[in-house]
């Protein structure tokens, strides 16, 4: 069932509204991982609660409870559940999104504010943290509901809404939040969900859509190393101590190798090799070498060929170093022995991989290794966070309506991917509700989630809010 | 000679007074090595100079030019030159010390603010940055001369003075401006010079005051991978690119061991192995393992045995991993692979060895090992500053007096030591005048120079001003 000509219409001619819109939601700082910017995040909150209110959504905001973040307790950002509709007659629907980014200073390399969306209008840029990540798609959906509100349409679909604060830091409370729900059964705010939408990840490319239906885990590492009790002088007291400077770079030096390869025993052999029948799928996508190329903007792929590159985001595990807490960070020339030193690590896991399978092999090998130093500096390792790998059955109603709604939007079928990053809710999403759970991307593939000068297409803004508009009708239509 | 009673009475009586003054310097943050904190680089000179000419010194501020830091022009801070006494039967005594700082920010674990003179009843601390490296023993000869002033005592030595403000990020252009006053022959501002004396370095331990004739040299290493144009989301592009920190964090875990060795070809070989007598002088030497210990807070030394840590210090190289500029440095866990990571690191250099002789290893050896990786990333090698090890003539009669002066204030013979330090302006001086330079430390082992919370004790502050003064009575007296 095609979505009504009037949907699109409307849609177009709100346009600058609803850049303006994410302008709003952009501007608010909503970093969960930076305990100065939780205030921040509950005004992330609090505006979007208030968003969904006024489109017709009635909403409940959950006290997560709290967190402790770098030995400070802190109040997790509430969940807010939302509904709208509740015909029988219909298909339901649940969408989830994250209200809060990713750190990002101007100082990080950004050409503009990060904290302010700018729209270029040179290259149809949306520029700013969380343009794309998440708050694109989260007001994608706002606009399909202003647009149903305002020209009094009906929608297609029963709707549920899960939105969160803390998905760039973990989604601490989440899970527990969703299991409660369904263990309400009839009373729970997912009961009669028929399928998930999720909007929380790229095209693979700039060109082509896609739908997803497989993630990366991730297991986030923090190992510390202490020695002294306060920083030293390195003419003092060089090549009278152990560093933990020193210490720290050879265990961090020992978990990956340039080629990518992760050295941590065992990790890379717990995945299987690909089958020609499964490189055949990674050879056919619209994806190239010179894609990642101009994705990252320099010619520093780990291998020539696109189907080894392709498998080494969607099918293998990685492991990379994210930086170093409590050393030398600024410009100019400290000749200081930092007291403790922090490296940060995450390893993105994929099936049959699990963090519980995943963190012993690191802590064993780590500690080996530390062992191996003989040094008499302290180490602690942490599993900062984690989360499992996903896979669901691309063949399901949800995944077709997906499909269908691409091609009426885009006029063209979209790729079937699996993704490198990890979000977490997938998995619990589809494992707690036992349905389907799809990703239904709005962004392209060199938005920069994550990094400087995060920006989201102008136009992937409102044809994909078409797209989710139209998905829904889609839905409604598809034979379960 | 000793000197007169009413020099240490009035010190003695001043001293609150004095401690003000060093509040007062504390209070100007002049950090060389950060650009944004140049201006006050320039208050702080300011300062000192207005300070030198109220006590009867005739300055000169000298305008070294400018430089560029992290890619920005600056103007270096001035000279100061200052002199006072011109009579050709009284010894002539050259003063240096530098009046900028290492950088500070209370969040690097200050337990107070840095830039704020703290004193601790208690522990009879003068806790602040600065207060020990080097504004306490510059503030050190203005008491000296305040005394006098106010005495109406003629000074026992004619004095020159040379104060700079880039001791900690390089002593930009100082060298040039030595040279040149020495070639202007009798007009040189240093013409007729007997001795240099020097306090900007520190007692082994907390108890036995030492006089230093030897310090370490100095290179210091700038290590830059390059990769993607921007920061990249670890989940989309992890194993399908190099990632500059895994190549970086493999090129320093080649540098040292966690035993101290330097791991670079070449560079430990070049150092002679100590024979029996002179592993005697160190055994001599008033310091412990425990020493070690209680000043770096934790028992993590590199050996046992206290002359090979002492020997770690004094008389062999070391190499210190600084920190990484570019990467992820705060709390929480960002999922990022930075662009371009620049490692940090120096190699403490010792008697034959010179940055001309240890610049070519390093570079030689770091590209070898790059080229091993076969990244597709960059790599670039700087060499950010550096300066030669220096060793003085110990039985030369300026270190004669000021053992006796060191006796005559503490009731003690001083160690005679090596330090691990850098000060390459000491050797500057010993070439270019031709004199004999005296280390004249006033602080202690465990004060924190570059660390947090750093320290200078009342009772060093004081006894240390009278010692200088005294100094220059024994130099007066001692036949030259």
């Amino acid at each position: 069932m095609a979505s009504p000509p009037q949907f699109l219409q409307f849609v177009d001619q709100n346009a600058d509204k609803f850049i303006a819109r994410l302008g709003e939601a952009v501007a608010i700082p909503s970093v969960s991982g930076d305990g100065t910017r939780r205030p921040d995040v509950f005004r992330m909150a609090a505006w979007l609660d208030s968003q969904l209110k006024s489109l017709g959504v009635t909403t409940k905001l959950v006290d997560l409870g709290k967190h402790v973040m770098d030995g400070q307790e802190l109040p997790l950002p509430p969940a807010i559940l939302g509904r709208i509709g509740d015909d029988p007659k219909k298909k339901t629907v649940l969408v989830y999104g994250h209200y809060d980014v990713q750190p990002a200073n101007k100082s990080d390399g950004w050409d503009t504010e990060p904290f302010q969306l700018v729209v270029d209008e040179k290259t149809g840029r949306l520029i700013g943290r969380g343009s794309t990540d998440d708050k694109g798609p989260i007001l994608g959906w706002l606009n399909v509901l202003e647009a149903h509100k305002s020209l009094g349409l009906d929608l297609p679909v029963n709707m549920r809404f899960c939105f969160e604060g803390m998905e760039e830091n973990g989604s601490e409370g989440l899970d527990d939040l969703i299991k409660s729900e369904v263990a309400k059964g009839k009373d729970g705010w997912f009961d009669g969900v028929d399928c998930v939408c999720i909007s929380d990840n790229y095209w693979l490319n700039s060109r082509t859509p896609c739908i997803t239906y497989g993630l990366r885990g991730l297991v986030y590492f923090k190992l510390t190393v202490s020695g002294p009790t306060r920083d030293l002088h390195s003419g003092v007291f060089g090549r009278m101590v152990h560093e933990p400077m020193t210490d720290l770079v050879q265990l961090m030096s020992k978990l990956v190798a340039s080629d990518g390869t992760i050295l941590v025993p065992g990790v890379d052999d717990m995945v299987s090799i690909a089958d020609a029948e499964e490189r055949e799928i990674y050879e056919k996508l619209d994806y190239s070498v010179k894609d990642v190329e101009d994705a990252v903007g320099a010619p520093i792929t780990l291998s020539d060929d696109k189907v080894s590159v392709i498998m080494g985001r969607m099918r293998m595990p990685s492991l990379s170093l994210h930086g170093i807490e409590g050393a030398f960070y600024g410009a100019g020339a400290k000749t200081v022995i930092p007291a403790s030193v922090s490296g940060k690590f995450s390893i993105r896991i994929v099936p049959p991989q699990t963090p519980e399978k995943i963190e012993p092999l690191v802590v064993q090998y780590v500690q080996q290794e530390f062992a191996k130093l003989k040094s008499k500096n302290k180490l602690k390792i942490e599993n900062l966070h984690d989360g499992r790998p996903w896979m669901a059955d691309w063949k399901h109603w949800n995944y077709e309506a997906a499909r269908r709604a691409t091609e009426a939007i885009y006029k063209r079928s979209p790729d079937l991917t699996r993704e490198g990053g990890s979000i977490p809710v997938t998995l619990t999403f589809a494992e707690s509700l036992g349905v389907n759970v799809l990703l239904l991307p709005m962004g392209r593939g060199d938005d920069g989630a994550h990094s400087t000068n995060e920006k989201l297409d102008r136009s992937n803004f409102i044809e994909g809010s078409k797209l989710l508009g139209t998905y829904l009708y889609e839905v409604a239509a598809v034979k379960a």
